[in-house]
Order: structure tokens, then sequence, then C-alpha cells
């Protein structure tokens, strides 16, 4: 075994990660390429004041000799006010996830909406992208958003249970990207949208192994619509199992998982690692997790 | 490359330490056992009010997943009130140089007396130690003073140009192995002194780069004195160089230095290094510092 050059410890703060997959994601791609790598959840709910101390826990683990840092729940808004910069389109959607260090000042980026964004082109390229229903808008669902209207989605409709929080959503992104439509949708209008759109992103928890179900009616399915989960345990949802059933083309949540990971390593090290190989040991990873066998 | 088990961010708290070996030197072990490790400097110097703050970073750090720490100047007494245990040599030592966690709890260790011992055993085994004289006894000769007398060292004799601190070393050793004497030497009982000895030990900063000469009058030795150096940079100090012409059996400082790092990787992770492969790791470091050709 021969490790060289600069070594990277990388923490990722938030509450309840202990269990986080991308430990072993940052590891595995580091191992990959002989880089030295240590990724530490920090996890805030095992630590005393730890959400209210986040901001300076992430300072002094700076002078212990941290690298940089995932950030996550309850952290991706309450971070940004002490950063030194935010990426753009981080600071666009007000939500960061990663933090690294430039010549000493700490640039915020998110790797969530990237990473999405890089899911859409993997996991369905060539896609028609004119007209999309997402489902959910909280913080997944800004990411999403973000990604679909970045990749040139026109007409992007937003249904929430919280309606108030679709037509803010719609009306900040409406702003954002002026060249399309985003609109939010009531429980009235959500059939007949997805009746007329290309793709259906689900961006709600529904379909967790804690909140199992399906986020919409999945007799509004057809065969010649997307559809794309940021769920990933499982991996198989009820709605990405129905639309497999159906021959729809899917993006099951691994691809954004994965992407949000690879994006990520490659702002940490400067070195992009390989999406595929990624992809893979998160499928292992995820199968290990839940008891398969492989 | 495959990278099992537990990982390990260790580190180093101390003043001037950024280009430590024992980061290498413990990186390395790790490589050699396929242990996922990263070996992290925290140069008080650099972190402002860093000795002030050295206890609560070390805490903060056990937040952060740090395993464990080695301590060194000017920490080494300091952090002892910020324990929850001594290990009963560093207990009477009153030095420690390892911090490691067992069920949570802050146990401190001092391996720089147990590698001088080891040192000891490897470097000069079947030495004759009935008589012994030492040079130096701060920090390092503490710790060298403590391993002779635990390896059965009749007679020690403590010389210092600060004479009332060999006294009083000499008093507490007294106490600590009533079955030995130790005595403080002046500059005239000195010379006397090395005559009758079997060993010589220096553990003053003398002969270093940055402090050249010898600690001691060098037609003091003899072919059948054995010589030890604490010192590493240079290895070849003017005592070790003088000694090995004269044929004397001799201790270069490299082994005491890998002595420590041994331990306290044993005492971090569970498992023995191989002492030769550190050993000839580290000779490669140093000629590599000293920009000498391999």
């Amino acid at each position: 075994m021969s490790l060289v050059g600069e070594s990277y410890v990388v923490g990722l703060i938030g509450s309840g990660i202990t269990a986080t997959l991308s430990a072993p994601m940052h590891e595995e791609a580091a191992d990959r390429l002989g880089l030295r790598y240590i990724y530490r959840p920090i996890d805030l709910d095992t630590i005393a004041d730890g959400v209210d101390r986040a901001p300076q826990l992430m300072k002094t683990a700076l002078e212990l000799g941290f690298n940089a840092f995932n950030i996550t729940f309850p952290c991706k808004q309450s971070i940004i006010a002490h950063l030194d910069e935010l990426a753009p389109d981080a600071e666009r959607l007000g939500a960061v996830n990663t933090v690294v260090r430039e010549d000493g000042r700490l640039i915020g980026h998110n790797t969530d909406f990237s990473g999405f964004a890089h899911a859409l082109d993997q996991g369905l390229p060539g896609a028609t992208l004119d007209d999309v229903v997402q489902l959910g808008t909280g913080g997944a669902g800004s990411a999403t958003a973000y990604a679909l209207l970045s990749r040139g989605v026109g007409h992007l409709s937003l249904y929430d249970l919280d309606r108030s929080r679709a037509e803010s959503r719609a009306r900040e992104l409406s702003a954002q990207f002026p060249a399309a439509t985003v609109d939010a949708l009531t429980p009235e209008t959500l059939p007949d949208a997805v009746k007329a759109a290309d793709g259906l992103v689900n961006a709600t928890p529904i379909g967790m192994h804690h909140h199992p179900g399906a986020p919409l009616d999945l007799d509004l399915l057809r065969p010649d619509l997307w559809v794309a989960d940021v769920i990933y345990l499982p991996q198989e949802t009820a709605l990405i199992r129905r639309a497999r059933e159906l021959g729809c083309r899917v993006l099951p949540g691994g691809y954004m998982a994965v992407g949000q990971a690879v994006d990520a390593f490659e702002l940490i090290t400067g070195i992009r690692p390989d999406d595929a190989s990624m992809r893979t040991h998160f499928e292992r990873l995820i199968a290990a997790q839940q008891g398969e066998s492989l």
C-alpha cells in the first residue's frame, strides 16, 4: 500500500448521522485513488448543545486539522452566516452541504443540487425535460427543483402538502429562472399536471422504510413518464417499483446520493472520483444495510 | 488496497511540531497493517491562545472524532489535570505523552520512558547496567532515568548544568527506586563517575543541529563504555561518532524516537507494529530530511 500526498480529515456535521453511508463512500473513493482519507460523522445529537455549537465546532475542527466538511440537517442554512464566501449556486439555493477551505477562507457549496443534476445526466440521458412535476419542496426538493431548472426544464410544477411552501418556492424559482415557468399545484390540479408531464420527481419522504407508501396515486403513472426519486433506503420505493413495472425510465435515489458525494469529494480533493465505481460501491452498502445477500 | 475495521484520527498536541516525524511514522506503520489512520500535528504555536486552550482543544477533538493523542512540550505535565486516570509509570514520572480513551475515560501514558526501555533492550542487548552516568535531567532525562532504573540500573549518577535540578531528580528517583543508588554529580565529580561507569546516556540537547558540540569531554570515552544519545537530528552526534570510532557499543537517539512511537501506536490501536520496519522507515525519513541521498 502506498499512500502519497496530502491527507484528508473530513467531518460531516449534522444530527442523527452516525450511520451515514457518506463515510464509506468517501473513504473507498479515496482508497481507489491512493489518498489517505478519513470521513468522520460529527453527530450533533451526541454532543452537549451540539446544534448551537455547530459553527464553533466547525472552526475548532479546522484548527485541529480537519480539511473540509459536509453539512446536513439541521445546519445547511444556519452554517452560512459562518462562512467567508458562497459558490453562486449555493447562494441562490440558500443552502450549503459542503465547506472547503481555500487560502484560509471558508467557501460553501451545494452538491445536493449539482449531484442531482449529474444524476439526471447519467441516469436519464436524453430524457425530455420540457414539463416536470415535483412532489415535495423541503430541503431535498429545493435542491432537485434548482437542478431541474438548471438543466433546462421549461415548466416545473411543485406540489407539497404545505401549499404555502410550494407557492413561495415557486415564486423564488420563477425569479431565479425567468425563462422557465414554475407554479404550485393543488390536490385538484396535480393529476392533470402529471398527465401532461414528461417526468415526475419525488422529493418527499413518502416511500422510505419509516414512511412507507406512495407520494401520489400510482395510477397516474404511464410508460412514457420518466420517474425520479430522492429516497435511497430503500432504493426500490413503491413509486420506483410501479414505474419499472410499467416500463418507465427511472432514476432511483442512489443516483442523487452518489452524485452529491462525487461532487463533494471533487471539491475537497480536487480529484473527480469515478462515478460508476462509487455507485457500485453504494449499491453494495445499501444491500449490506438491508441484509440482502449479494 | 483494502482498509478494514476501525479508523484512527490521532492528534499530536504541542508547540512547534508541524514537521514532526511521528506523523509519517504512525501513518506508515498503519499502512503496513492495513489500518486507516491519520496523524495530525496540532501545533499550538499556530492557534490563538493555543497553549492555554490545549486541554479544551483536546476535549473538543474527542467530540469531533479524534481517537487518541500524543502530547509533547509544553503540555506533558499540564495535561495531567485534565485526564481521568494515569498509568502507574506515567503517574510516577509526572509526565504524559500519550492519551487514549477507554470506555469514555481519558487515560494518560508515558511511552518516552517505555520507548527508551525498549530501545535499551533492542539496541544494547546484554549491556551491563550496574553503573550508569546520565547527562541532562529535563523532560527527556526524566524519562530515560526512569527507564534505566526500571531496567535494573544499580547506580545512576545524574549530571545537569542546573545542579539543583539534578539533585531534586536524584532524590525523587531514590524514593521511587529504593533498591538503587541515585546521586547528583558536579563538574568535579563527573570525570571519575564516567571512568567508573558501564554506560553513558546523553539527555541534553548538546549535539543537535542547532546546539552543536559534545555534552562532555570526549576524552572521557573508552571502548568498554556503552554510549546512548536521545538526539536523533542528527543521529550521528559528535558523541555517538566519537564513541563509534573508539569501538564503543552505541545507541543513537533514533531508537528512543522509534520506541516511543511503537509503544504509542500499540496503546492507540491495540496492535504492536514491527519495530524493525519502523526503524528502517525512520532512518529513511531522517536521511530525506537531511537531504542525504539514499
